[in-house]
């Protein structure tokens, strides 16, 4: 296991998982648990970092992201499932990168910017807010992890995290961190249902992994598609049309959906035979994931029994990077 | 030991101590150790945010620090001298706080403003020294310290700290932070020799806990006066000349020293009658703290086990902190 690539991926517990993270993450780390050594962080103190005075918002997600994982084919015996404010170490790594980056290099951080924008800050940012780049290179060299799954917003990111990797390993006698390479997944970002670029619970264009037959029923007849494809016979629209992109995000068999685009920009097949299709397909996706995840969550106990083992494997990793910089940096290891 | 107030104090390790601590702060703790329950945190962590490329400073001056404690008199089985570093609940309670406060509160804070002009950091200020007001509060909080002697330049430093207690307080079922106030230390501030207001190691103007009986002696040659007072008959100015403002803050005989100054005002005492009087009190301070720190220095062994087993009980304490608070902030303890 030990010669393995190192992946670190990771979720902010502010809500129960919907389909942009299967298609985003979850279905990648599902297909990689085997081939690589992957640790999966849950994100507590990144979540309280526009949360902190909302913490029951995030401890009452800790279990909901747990069972997604678990419904959506994460196996703890493949993958370490973790806590982040269960390893000191990412803290205490933190602590050590702020000194080495200025304020300006993470105000300057493009997706920091942006987000510090859409979540409309201003003067009521938080220092938490403004640290997590150090943060999150803190989490990623922790666990010594070549491989970062990002969507290409996160670029800059890594690019951050890579800065601080290269001013520390000169720092020390010997390098201690690793770099990292960012791998995009396929799909980048699933559109929500309303064809809004952003599949998000505060805009309630999300489906969930939860999600019962009626709401998928539900979301599937309000997708939107070509508003100029009146009637059937009418050529019709692929690009941003939803349902041809949740098509190729979810239906096995691409040679068919590449039959239908032709059809329906031909003209002759029509939106609710399209979205027939589709609801098929998602609920014979969802339905498993959906029973899975009834039954998990019922034992919490379990859930946070697995969190707990994985998070004391993840400690060990994360505690040894730590000594060695510290080691490194010459500080007192007792 | 534990129905007593808790007091925490500290330095940063950027260089040996000088008698500019001695007076502002080590000997205050040789005389509270006995009636408080006393912390001492040798701030490596702290001492990085301005160091964070030279860490070898930091590092070699660790043991220097711990030997100027013990020479002054500080009884590691009074006092738990312990070490930032090796305590990861200063850095969780960090990156705790950091979530509850904005940046534009750290920006306001008095005490940092000063610091980031007087270092001239501007655009290259490091997020380490943005947030230590922040890791400040931590360390104060974590110790559940209720006393922190302090100079008047830091009271906003516990301003901040008390902010974060109320709003960290308020978001936990039950009260876990303590408030904390100042103990402003007798004389708040030891001139350098020369003069200037601030004794420190890049002026060139301190007078260390292990000088030399000829750097004593000459340090006391070279002591300002008053630049008017060319003969002895001439009368003297006491307010600005340091060689009455060191035997104000070393001469056991308050007395004496009265009489000393009228005799300087009315005119008829002369320079080097003073400082004479002065260097035999600073050689009768310093001889003993030299002869103590010179065999204490030689031994890096024991101060380094001495730190472990103070920063091994510091350890228990903060942890116990850094728990209450997650726990009540709902967050999974394991």
């Amino acid at each position: 296991m030990n010669n393995k690539t190192i992946i670190l991926t990771g979720d902010r517990p502010t809500g129960p998982l919907h389909l942009g993270h299967f298609v985003g993450s979850l279905r990648q780390r599902v297909a990689l648990q085997r081939d690589y050594q992957q640790f999966v962080l849950v994100a507590d103190l990144q979540g309280l970092t526009d949360n902190g005075s909302n913490p029951q918002k995030i401890r009452n997600n800790i279990p909901e992201v747990l069972a997604d994982y678990l419904a959506a084919g994460i196996d703890p015996s493949l993958t370490t499932i973790c806590l982040q404010s269960a390893l000191p170490a990412l803290a205490e790594l933190t602590a050590l990168y702020m000194n080495i980056v200025t304020v300006a290099r993470v105000e300057r951080n493009p997706t920091v910017k942006n987000e510090i924008m859409q979540k409309g800050f201003a003067r009521s940012l938080p220092v938490g807010f403004l640290v997590y780049p150090i943060s999150q290179a803190a989490d990623i060299t922790a666990f010594k992890a070549n491989v970062v799954p990002v969507g290409d917003d996160q670029l800059p990111m890594l690019e951050q995290t890579n800065e601080i990797v290269h001013k520390m390993n000169n720092l020390l006698p010997t390098p201690v961190l690793q770099h990292c390479k960012a791998m995009l997944s396929e799909t980048s970002r699933l559109p929500g249902i309303d064809g809004n670029a952003k599949m998000s619970k505060s805009l309630g264009n999300t489906l969930l992994l939860s999600a019962s037959e009626e709401a998928i029923h539900r979301a599937v007849s309000a997708m939107y598609t070509d508003p100029h494809h009146l009637k059937v016979t009418d050529p019709g629209q692929i690009d941003g049309n939803i349902v041809f992109t949740y098509l190729d995000a979810f239906h096995p068999n691409k040679a068919k959906v590449a039959e239908m685009k032709a059809n329906y920009q031909q003209g002759g097949l029509g939106d609710k035979t399209c979205k027939n299709e589709l609801e098929v397909c998602l609920q014979e996706l969802i339905a498993p994931m959906r029973e899975r995840r009834a039954t998990y969550i019922q034992d919490k106990g379990m859930l946070m029994a697995l969190l707990q083992k994985g998070s004391e494997r993840a400690h060990d990793v994360t505690q040894k990077t730590v000594r060695e910089v510290k080691c490194g940096l010459g500080l007192p290891v007792f």
